[in-house]
């Protein structure tokens, strides 16, 4: 990481979080003991060194996640490296076919195609894997979990009975786009829902911010920017996202939203289309959200679902221009709504335009993923 | 203007042009004797200190606009101040009531309140106002044009005939948009328009500009940023459209994108809404357009409708992952538009997504304004 990622505490800085928690106010003691403990589960977390890697770790301690143990792996590359986690120290393994002998939980964020090599390795001795990588799903019969949204989805996963299986955790601008899409869907129905999405770097690795911050950097002194992740310069720049392209003229990314809102809501009728863009910003993405209801559902009302609906938070104050930023997200758990208003190009209360953003690698991404190892304990 | 503006020639330079030529392979010389001619128009310029100002420089020089006199205008402020204009000096003067006496023509870009105590003082000369401000779009009688799209919304206005005029430039997200939508629209007719915008902070004035260059420094140097044009952090952030917003929930930037369509098209019917967001780029703007059309339009039509249209530029090349940006349209007159394909949320060819980049101070602003100029000559 650049040098100026160490520095996380000052609230411009839009850099990533270290390890270390991001609630002080709570007694580090005291969460040690309540995580570290006899009965909790065996964890692994595969990928510890890459962004979310990291930030499972920062999660797992803010939330006092308890476990009894916890592998960290990693490639070869990391393989050996030391790193200190609630005030122990831990030597990174290398991922391997009997990495997950005894352990419970599995943690993945190491890419698909490590996913969908070690995923069912895991499996196969017992181990319940929540993926972070999109290997596995669109399977069938793999739940695709958001906790506050389909947390019914897991139901027959359990821990202590020796049954390992595969849980995926969606994409990030699924998971940001559905959380505050879903509680208006739940009271009107989404019929279609049109997104277009500010996607920050983070979603690209750590290596990407890292990019992101140098070519600033080169190009604020007047030198050329180094283009090695992207191809292409993305300081005071934006492109459409990196992902491929595929027949329909849609890239991946954009199919994500669209193939895992239906999954999600369980609904094979809904609508969506998405245009994904990489915009200047570290860690948090934002998301246009234009939708259209079956039933109506006025302004007021959508308002306050958004207000009551867990793990959301409304920022809309009209008269002050204070609206949801990725800045304002970042670190944080909560996805932020705003901009809440009828759609003036539809007809009566069918439709509303939103704005959300929401932390990239917390909620979505390790957030979401050990709040779906929450239902298992 | 900031350090980094006075080299703008290389390419991964986001800051504005000068006003020197950006086509250098025209010989300098035979563009002043036919730009300096005894039978061109008088011209006035005001505001020529601002950002589009400068810019109304550059592109009547660029496009060898014929004038016997140009007169710099202006607040009190700048009086006084030299400038070189196609290597003559001029002096800028105040703007008074009497700076229109023998004006043929006056490009405005001084903000709304300059436009309204001005702008009828000038048309009273006798002077034909090409008004950048939002300051008379919606007036009834004031023609709205984009020249490539409503050229015939002028009819009637000419020079020569003693009697002035004002014509009103749209505002740059509607031409950006509608540059690339008018096309389509032509050929199946829009219904419903859903628009998401990623604007450069030139829209704001080279002081937003500047802002921006020395917060990402501040930034990157670990110190608090300087908010002085949007009270917040822009560097490595996007937020809400700074335009205040309206009792219905839309900002004023978002309302003039509903507005304007309609009356560019003289469609009164036509459906829009849309979602202005401006993030941390230089000079140009984007948007994420969902279009829904009456009449069935294949992707391959479009995509030959739009290659076809004058002032666009078709960048979509799917396999190399190369579409439409800011910096590639930066300094350039033709809006590109990219990301061409059947909207998957719609049944048949009703609908399209397409993403389109202008750069917001040349054909959001001063090229259009020139454009309106010479279809008076």
């Amino acid at each position: 990481m650049a040098a100026l990622a160490r520095i996380t505490h000052k609230a411009h800085l839009p850099f990533p979080a270290s390890t270390t928690t991001t609630t002080p106010s709570k007694p580090r003691a005291a969460r040690i003991c309540m995580s570290l403990q006899e009965n909790g589960p065996s964890l692994a977390v595969v990928g510890v060194t890459g962004a979310v890697g990291q930030e499972f770790l920062s999660v797992l301690s803010d939330r006092d996640f308890p476990y009894r143990s916890i592998k960290m792996l990693a490639s070869k590359r990391s393989a050996g490296k030391h790193m200190t986690f609630q005030d122990r120290d831990y030597v990174v393994e290398e991922l391997k076919v009997d990495s997950f002998e005894g352990v419970d939980i599995a943690l993945f964020s190491a890419g698909g195609s490590i996913s969908k090599e070690f995923g069912p390795i895991a499996v196969e001795k017992g181990t319940i894997v929540v993926d972070n990588s999109s290997a596995f799903r669109m399977v069938e019969g793999v739940p695709l979990v958001i906790p506050e949204v389909n947390p019914e989805a897991m139901e027959g996963v359990r821990l202590g009975t020796g049954k390992g299986a595969l849980i995926a955790n969606p994409n990030c601008s699924t998971i940001i786009c559905l959380m505050a899409a879903t509680p208006l869907h739940r009271s009107a129905k989404v019929i279609r829902m049109v997104v277009s999405t500010y996607q920050a770097a983070s979603g690209a690795g750590a290596a990407a911010m890292e990019e992101l911050e140098l070519q600033t950097r080169e190009v604020l002194e007047g030198k050329p920017p180094t283009c090695k992740i992207f191809g292409q310069q993305y300081a005071f720049n934006l492109f459409s996202h990196n992902a491929p392209v595929l027949s329909n003229g849609y890239n991946e990314e954009e199919m994500k939203l669209v193939k895992e809102t239906r999954k999600i809501w369980n609904d094979s009728n809904v609508k969506v289309t998405a245009t994904c863009i990489r915009v200047p910003v570290m860690r948090a993405h934002a998301e246009s959200v234009n939708l259209q209801f079956e039933n109506p559902l006025d302004e007021e009302t959508a308002k306050d679902i958004l207000k009551n609906a867990p793990g959301v938070v409304v920022i809309d104050d009209r008269a002050a221009n204070h609206f949801p930023t990725p800045l304002e997200v970042s670190n944080k758990d909560d996805v932020a709504v705003g901009r809440i208003r009828r759609d003036v190009s539809q007809d009566g209360n069918y439709g509303l335009d939103i704005f959300v953003c929401g932390d990239q690698i917390r909620k979505g991404a390790a957030l979401n993923a050990v709040q779906i190892a929450e239902l298992l304990l």
